[in-house]
């Protein structure tokens, strides 16, 4: 193998070992593990977890409920608000696989009753605090209002609450990550003593890596759905969600042209490869990615000590560096990029990504 | 035709015009038009270039310029630093057309006359103040060595100076656009000057979108590469660069949700799709994209007052809107968004692009 181009490069020990080590926090939980695929979008790596006893997932669209269920996965819950305007590929996919999708209004599950021509699961999206989508917690009334509808129909049935705290994403500290998993955690429950009665089986589905990583305890709910954590990456080290050393993927990318004047150098891999996902400082300082030696098994180093990917342009990546480390590089080395966000990293390099 | 997913919108009379504008400046400047090719990276587009009497093209990679060297174009400069782990493709690809690369270091030069086994143009880039890559421009020695290594190749010519005024991205005002043009054009014409009687064919090349666009004259230089211009999008128009009527482009995307509450809806269209690029104003706003109502050609009117996308996740857009406008708004419903930066979303939506 020869890197030529920016390629993504899996650490499949990696991967596995954050894998098993979130199984295991679920299984201590006993709680359903249904992991979210759209950070990977891949074969291997769903192989990766059906060998470590997975057989429920997540994705966040429908073209990747169709791509895995050509995968043999048959137990998908598209976690996103029902796009109503791809219905005949729903109905097709719960034809085939048992599969779940998620609402937030009446209007919306009107539309689905009327559509539905296979049986679906349905959960309820709450907003327990990211503000993004969802029926706030204690909106009953719009809840109720999704009940009614669901009843019209025998082939919707109800499966219970979901919820993404992505505003763990903001948050300051580990303490905050673990408030913000235990508000979502009382909503969700007060839900649910609400309405067993009604639906004995009801789930409450929980996501985010963040949380479901500081956790060591995820029993309040009855699902988690975190996706990030098989490869984890720089923002999910700020968070405090992982170690360096479990960040399972790189980039790749040769280095073009040495600026030692100004301590950058200059690397193929821009926003079309990284994303120009950020981490932000003061005064308008932005890291793009940390920057890592390889070595000669395509895997990579610890971080370069003061080295990160200060800007990028289409195809262009800038390196700035100390002036030790940049003498140790000439044009036509490559180095390991440290993904700010490997979701978006991993879908930009997913027909050039390879296993190591 | 229906919208079912983020699809790239492009109209073909808009491009066309776009083409014609540039073209026709380029050629009353008497000045060589190489648009580049990285905004676009579509076949059907090329062609559209090809109609105006286009032959000669800028890639920013090894891989496009194979990709449009299949697609008939024969004569292509790569404008971005030699990446010479890629050498046995540019040898083959120099085999086939008239290709151009871009050294900005000895160190490369003379890779690239040991690696070299077909007819190559050498550019050498010039850094005329974006301090991204190239030579400063008063640095004679570095810039003669490359001289010197390239006489020892009989394979290698000396094309002459390229630069790309990247920091007009960055100006405030259209008169601080045509400021760094001026000086551009200072930079490389003393390099002319200098060297025209050794290299009489020498040819100063110029490149971005910004101060082509808003330049009424480009006959400083020898030849333009601006790309973006084909599309433009909404940062260009913030740079004065273009009108909003002349953006040839937009991100079809289903609504999927409403939050009267909040005055948001949201749309399956995230930064996957759009990319992160954003703009940014006081008080940490960012701005990802306008927003319009598309008419029945799936063409699209102007954007809607008061109403932009101001966040994205993997696959969610959240868009700001007024109460007025929320209302006429249902799930299912789609919208057209004018892209910050076409050049990424269009990269992003490669595979889900429909003329219109």
């Amino acid at each position: 193998m020869k890197i030529k181009q920016p390629t993504l490069l899996v650490d499949v020990e990696k991967v596995r070992q954050n894998i098993r080590k979130m199984k295991q926090k679920a299984d201590i939980s006993g709680v359903v593990f249904r992991p979210h695929f759209k950070t990977h979008q891949s074969k291997r790596v769903g192989e990766l977890f059906r060998e470590a006893g997975v057989d429920k997932i997540t994705v966040s669209s429908v073209s990747m409920a169709m791509e895995f269920a050509g995968n043999g996965w048959n137990d998908i819950t598209i976690a996103f608000p029902l796009n109503w305007r791809e219905w005949e590929e729903i109905n097709d996919l719960a034809k085939r696989v048992k599969l779940n999708v998620l609402v937030e209004s009446a209007f919306v599950a009107e539309i689905l009753a009327r559509k539905a021509t296979a049986p679906l699961g349905v959960f309820i999206k709450i907003d327990t605090g990211y503000h993004r989508t969802g029926i706030l917690p204690d909106h009953y009334l719009e809840i109720e209002s999704v009940f009614s509808v669901l009843e019209t129909s025998s082939l919707l049935s109800f499966k219970g609450f979901l919820t993404h705290a992505g505003h763990t994403y903001h948050a300051r500290s580990q303490d905050e990550i673990m408030e913000i998993k235990e508000q979502a955690a009382g909503s969700l429950q007060k839900l649910k003593a609400r309405y067993e009665a009604r639906f004995p089986d009801l789930i409450l589905s929980y996501g985010d890596t963040p949380s479901c990583s500081i956790a060591d305890d995820c029993s309040a709910f009855d699902e988690i759905r975190p996706g990030n954590f098989v490869y984890y990456d720089v923002m999910q080290y700020h968070l405090g969600a992982c170690r360096l050393d479990e960040v399972a993927v790189a980039a790749a990318c040769p280095v073009v042209a040495l600026h030692p004047d100004r301590s950058e150098m200059v690397i193929y891999g821009g926003a079309v490869h990284l994303s120009k996902e950020f981490i932000a400082a003061d005064k308008g300082f932005r890291l793009y990615g940390y920057v890592a030696k390889p070595d000669e098994h395509f895997r990579w180093q610890k971080p370069i000590a003061g080295a990160y990917v200060s800007d990028l342009s289409q195809e262009h990546g800038i390196i700035r560096l100390p002036e030790k480390s940049l003498k140790s590089f000439r044009p036509g080395d490559w180095v390991a990029i440290f993904p700010v966000h490997s979701c978006l990293t991993a879908n930009l390099l997913k027909n050039n990504t390879v296993f190591v």
